[in-house]
């Protein structure tokens, strides 16, 4: 099958890009002496997440219980569950645990540490713990300058229910950055505020095994992660369009994308209307913060080569407007031409679909099925 | 079952909610004399459409052919795919077309007609097609002023492989309005630009059978659709925190939402910490042109009552930040405590869930499952 029998909006993952990113994400780690735990909540998919662990210690990172369950299903055993847990959900936590080698959850407050603490107790387990860390993002995460959060962290680790096992931040900030020296900063500050949080932790006698962090934008620029023993990204496996704006890739890097068919054509606003709207590309907005004009993703030829002097304008729920900055000449993308996109944001681009079309050039070598709900 | 029972996200459909609304719509469209042929991309369920179709003709409206397929299989016969048919679709259009009793197509273009009377002929069939009509909203749709367009018509109509059954409009403009007045104008522009068209259109002897229009803010005002004989409402099913910002319900109305539990707690930036992010709510911008602080959201109690000053003002791919205009009380909200979120956006927030929760008051009475892909 080629691409062109696909139908639309049909998802594309370029499996030489997937492959590339993979190898050079897992080489960057190797480079900076740090263990590569990728997350998977950008693909969602066994196969990905195998290409990724490839010459790693194999262990992953998830989003959700269901993505947790989906991967220990096919064959990975050691996850850590990468958003604080909500307390109606560790009795399901603790039996997938028990089912694999290790299932490491977050907390940032006591009461979820409690509540964690409780549920190991009663089932008579050890369940393993991250304190979530606050490294400047301020979404999740205890503030590690405050005299609570170290005593949260210690009375983790004097639990005998509970597997401590360091301390873990994402430096979700990074994705507000404007270039690769703007990423720079934010990843010292990931890296400083954590090992300066482990050394103050271990100076008060708390054993601190492992420093875990990471975003695919710090991991892209770091030079020196010294202190730090694990990273964490995820949407290097995919890329997108605000990973090339704001310095992590190359736009040639991006291997995820979304196949439409032009549907409209509308040459007195030098407008085409396209198949794949906001359940296809998602509404994600994008690097607005360094281009103002970026619209819905960057406008590819069907090959696969950037358009310039298109955007996509506007969404709504299955037809997206692409327009051009020069004109829509009238021989040019015809009624039933296809165009690509690459979205946004590909995590949640790709979430939007139950199968991606694996392809190599113009070839559809694989269908992979991603994991889904909660 | 009860709603504290969940697992979240989770989407909740309030029945008693989307009865009122389905029954309102039905009566209102009874009062104006036109045929109500719902759209059913909102919820792209089987149950949630019968309901919408009681008491009416029994057509609907889908976005998507999966969803034509979907609804042909569930026993729906008279189908309107509202969006203009790619050319590669057409073979599978016209297979479906052939098993139920209608199918109608939309077209905007000369070469996407050439398509489908290609299509027909070459199948020996009769395929039903609607002229898509520009009312103001500038997405698809013809220009009704143009010579082309009205040429467009007489050829769809004089073709003997097609069944030209009238033009079709969608005022989606209505949801940049402000308030009930301002989309009163954009409901008598919509029927204006439509009758006035097919006055044209007859006048030069083409054969106009329906008119058809309808967006859920100018059916929620309108008090007069003399010429028109059709109306494709769709949101009206869910509404949502946009639809009632803007006027066309109450917030009370609104009959799908998010359920979400408390994760984190920062009571120092007055913040909850939600297990529902841009993956359950979806990134929809909502209606910031008349609330620039609407956030991702109607932040409601865990019963469903709004709670005021609170905001969705962050969201991430599964974590959502909620801020309180009045500060975090030390016993409010504490971790694992619920909450339940009306989304912008009910169409891009309820195509994120592989089911719906339905539930009266505090029980879950049913499971639905929606249509998915393309």
């Amino acid at each position: 099958m080629r691409i062109a029998d696909l139908r639309t909006p049909a998802a594309l993952v370029d499996l030489d890009a997937l492959e590339r990113n993979a190898v050079r994400m897992g080489a960057n780690a190797a480079r900076l002496g740090v263990r590569l735990r990728p997350h998977v909540k950008t693909h969602k998919t066994l196969e990905a997440a195998r290409l990724q662990v490839r010459g790693q210690f194999g262990g992953i990172t998830v989003s959700t219980l269901a993505e947790a369950a989906f991967f220990a299903a096919g064959g990975f055993s050691d996850i850590t569950y990468a958003v604080p847990v909500a307390p109606a959900k560790l009795a399901d936590a603790a039996e997938l645990a028990g089912r694999i080698e290790r299932l490491n959850l977050l907390v940032d407050h006591p009461d979820a540490a409690a509540a964690v603490e409780t549920c190991a107790r009663e089932r008579r387990a050890v369940l393993s713990v991250f304190l979530k860390v606050d490294c400047g993002y301020h979404r999740a995460g205890v503030d590690p300058t405050r005299a609570e959060s170290a005593a949260l962290a210690a009375g983790l680790a004097a639990s005998p229910h509970l597997d401590f096992r360091g301390i873990l931040t994402h430096a979700g900030h990074s994705y507000r950055c404007r270039g690769a020296d703007d990423i720079r900063t934010v990843a010292a500050q990931e890296r400083d505020v954590m090992t300066q949080f482990a050394g103050r932790l271990r100076a008060a006698g708390v054993r601190v095994e492992e420093v875990s962090i990471g975003s695919t934008p710090t991991l892209a620029v770091a030079d020196d992660l010294s202190g730090v023993t694990e990273v964490r990204p995820g949407n290097y496996a995919f890329f997108d369009a605000t990973q090339a704006a704001i310095g992590s890739c190359a736009l040639d890097d991006v291997a995820f994308s979304v196949l439409v068919t032009v549907i409209g054509r509308y040459p007195e606003r030098r407008e085409l209307l396209l198949d794949g709207g906001a359940l296809a590309l998602s509404r994600d907005p994008g690097p607005a913060h360094v281009d103002p004009e970026c619209g819905y993703g960057v406008v590819c030829a069907a090959g696969g080569a950037p358009l310039p002097g298109w955007r996509v304008v506007s969404l709504s729920q299955e037809h997206a407007l692409a327009r051009s900055a020069q004109g829509l000449p009238a021989a040019a993308f015809p009624i039933g031409s296809r165009l690509r996109v690459l979205p946004n944001h590909s995590c949640l681009a790709a979430a939007l679909f139950e199968r991606y079309a694996v392809v190599r050039g113009d070839l559809v070598v694989d269908e992979w099925r991603p994991a889904r709900g909660w």
